[in-house]
């Protein structure tokens, strides 16, 4: 098998430029017989007139939240910056419709029939892995201030495909659902242990076995808490879509009688959007109708 | 089917204690109905005994070179940063034994019996991609000073496998290849408009056409500059891996006398290491046997 | 790594045995040293609620048609050999809800929520190749009768995912479109041919850029053949479904009073029914409701 | 979305022939209208430089049997039957170069190289699948004579690749290690169940945690069985390779002088062989170097 010949040029006699050009020859064949290695990649395809989700996970986010002194039980700088970072996956990705995020994890759903990346699996999913975490340090300042990032934290993603629009919905359900639960948990939790005064350990052990009924029971008779009137924030995750607002902007002009004058100018203008509702019911869908394609294309 | 239920506590009444009690149980429930969407998620485990190649390639990164003034033919900064995001991703992930970066794009390689991520593909790929951009971001400065950062960059990633060394070591040699290709051309065509002060047009109308030989020509003979010695980075792109250094270090040690004394220990650690060196050849390999497993395995 | 002894036992003496149990732990434990190559099949389970079709088609079938002298443009014989296979096949696997088939291809439906064979795609497709190929053999004196068969032939396979109910009526219409494409140039073909004493190359000219209106005109104008009026069968193909029929039998029983009776017992059985009419339009899905899943799960 | 019209051509007058013009644009328009339903076909291609393994399995070959009345432990004629089958796959399909078979099961092993069907899985699973089953049935009489087929029987198939060729080795021993195992088992089983008068269940707790020591240890003292003399066939089971072999055959042909006369003509000639050898150890491969290909490609 021919390989690149390292070639030393110490003057260029005729002998050398002969061999220069030998060279030139081999770097270019010897490129060619290698270029064969491209054939060993593999078509990654999604099945066309699926939803293509794509979900983030935060690595480690357990001991990142820690070391950044989190909040707890939600620490909404940390929950602002993953909504910018996730905006700006749906900024640079437009066929993602619709994005919704909780705790350390992100999901983005590409329409059905988004042709981005040729639907290749790989590319969508590091392209949005990749401009979220990016995002992640380039946006911490705004949310996070002083307060310094230690080291450059990551995110994994997968890819799952959804046929039809109940698939579609109850995958988002699923999340919100997980969102509900841990945040029913966790805000008991360290209830128990920033109001109640009980370890860790303790708060465990006391939330063992219990229902969703008995925390929101301890949340209410030992604390006076009201779990329905926490953040929806918190109790809902955030959804974003692309809306369409009116921006409106005033200009100064000139009449054509030289005279200086404002006047109001309003465009509509695409643009992302924060939610932090229920997405299980109907009501939200049918209020965005055109989130959802027909399922019967 | 049976959805989420969207409950208000108004207050702890009787009535009130059997709705949350009905909530709580709806709201497992209703988790446990969406569930099946995990299913959907399909098997994308790389084949065993196979090398796993994860390259990443800058996304439009000829705009983003141009709008932060990167040095022409290449930017040496550009090339560190590069480098330190590719150093950050190895040190994550210590199963990558080597590295070959060039250019905006840089390839990571997993040992064939690496079993990180149980060797799921998507999760490879997007840790690789999302740690080495939230890398690029966090270290910018470090190689750009108060130059600042315009935007959150994105690199997009994929997979490839190769089954045996040969095929491993022409892909590396594909890449370096292509390196030498296009350094000696972006050289070339560099020095034609930063010396020669010719138009970009008519630097590129120059070069077309033209052999490695004939470029070597123009740069040695109107130029006075010998191909041969320009910056090994450049040419050869940059290699990253695994080598053990000694480390020494002084210690201030209190004797049994009670004597304060100073000792001197060396440590042996893993440490990776960067080279701009031929890897197309033999020589490479020899004195790195560690780098390919057996293709008798 | 272990390899299992190769032992010969030529008596059993006290060190026969010896060796013969040191044998038996070798090759258990041989296996199980070698059953780390189980590991390599890769998973490829088929997306969830998707139609899964299969398709098959003849191999080389153009020559083995010539070997059987089969009648041109089609023959009956063949055609029904081909659905007699495919019954054979929605027999053994009650999960597809449908089949077409015309020329040598066959289609076979698997319902959207089938779990047969976990919807390993190797497994439906590979059964469904083996099980119409040996019924293609088995059954072939029923149609040929004394012709006999020359050598065993083979089908490919193939399968695609169909996520919609629209998906999946424009396969099987695609199929029904080429079927009516391929038998309308088929039939002018032979009538030029048999009637109208052109060799095969006269025929393929006379063709050539030919509309279906204009070979429409040619059998009428030329040979009296009105298209319209040709076999259902080679202008639609063989749709195969399941129906419920009742099947009455007559019983000889013994009434108390001793004396024989003749009784009349109808059952309603589920059974493979065969059709040759248009797929395309709406009138044959609103007659068979069954087959299509409804598109909102 | 254009549907084909479902057109009636009673008879040709002028409004009938613009009809079938109408009718002939719409079939051709709504076949490429459909046509859009081949993208959903998903690649399939196995990674470059692997063999790949196409494993057959019967299925419900344990009922099979017993209607077949096959013989206890093996059936010769069966097993005869299979090798007939896989020869006849091997001489379809070139690039393969071993077969091995025992029991109900098959595996065809493609050379690393090979270009068949461009690589792609589903086509190369089920046409061995196919060409298997319905060689099956064709030859079925040639080994079972007048003893008829009951129905159409059907095998499963997989695929899996293999990098290397110790992976493959690796493989091939597995098969061989799990005949050696099951056939001694069953030899054993049915000694005492046909000699020694236990019913199947006193022979299934007779042989309950026995090792293979213990089995020959019974076969050898109560039946005076050497399980070392049994048939290689049935130890070993069938591995089939491509070999040259020197055909002679005598013609008779006339000399310059008119006389008579007989030649005997020698050629080389590649066929199919069987063999019932060990093929775990290195002799085998030793003695058949052609079959693997070298690792350093």
């Amino acid at each position: 098998m021919l390989r690149l010949l390292s070639v030393n040029f110490r003057g260029f006699t005729e002998h050398q430029t002969l061999l220069s050009l030998k060279f030139s020859t081999s770097s270019v064949m010897a490129k060619s017989k290698f270029e064969y290695v491209r054939n060993f990649e593999l078509d990654d395809t999604c099945l066309r007139n699926c939803y293509i989700v794509v979900r983030l996970d935060g690595r480690n986010f357990h001991k990142f939240s820690e070391q950044h002194n989190f909040m707890k039980p939600s620490d909404n700088r940390a929950l602002g910056l993953m909504s910018r970072s996730a905006r700006s996956v749906m900024e640079e990705l437009e066929d993602i419709t619709i994005a919704y995020g909780q705790s350390d994890e992100f999901s983005f759903v590409f329409k059905k029939s988004t042709t981005w990346f040729k639907r290749r699996a790989s590319k969508l999913m590091t392209h949005v892995a990749s401009q979220f975490s990016s995002s992640f340090v380039y946006y911490w300042k705004e949310y996070f201030g002083e307060h310094p990032l230690l080291y450059p934290p990551s995110f994994d993603g997968r890819v799952v495909l959804y046929p039809s629009n109940r698939n579609l919905r109850d995958y988002l359900s699923w999340r919100q659902a997980d969102c509900h639960i841990n945040n029913l948990y966790n805000t008991t939790f360290w209830t128990l242990v920033q109001k109640g005064g009980l370890t860790t350990t303790q708060a465990e052990e006391r939330l063992s076995g219990t229902q969703a009924a008995d925390k929101n029971e301890i949340l209410f008779s030992e604390f006076s808490v009201n779990y329905n009137n926490e953040s929806p924030l918190h109790k809902k995750g955030t959804t974003l879509i692309w809306e369409k607002v009116n921006e409106t902007t005033t200009k100064q002009i000139k009449r054509p009688d030289e005279v200086q004058t404002e006047i109001t100018v309003t465009r509509t203008r695409k643009k992302v959007t924060s939610h932090s509702c229920d997405i299980i019911g109907d009501q939200f869908w049918e209020e965005h109708p055109d989130i959802l394609e027909s399922d019967q294309c």
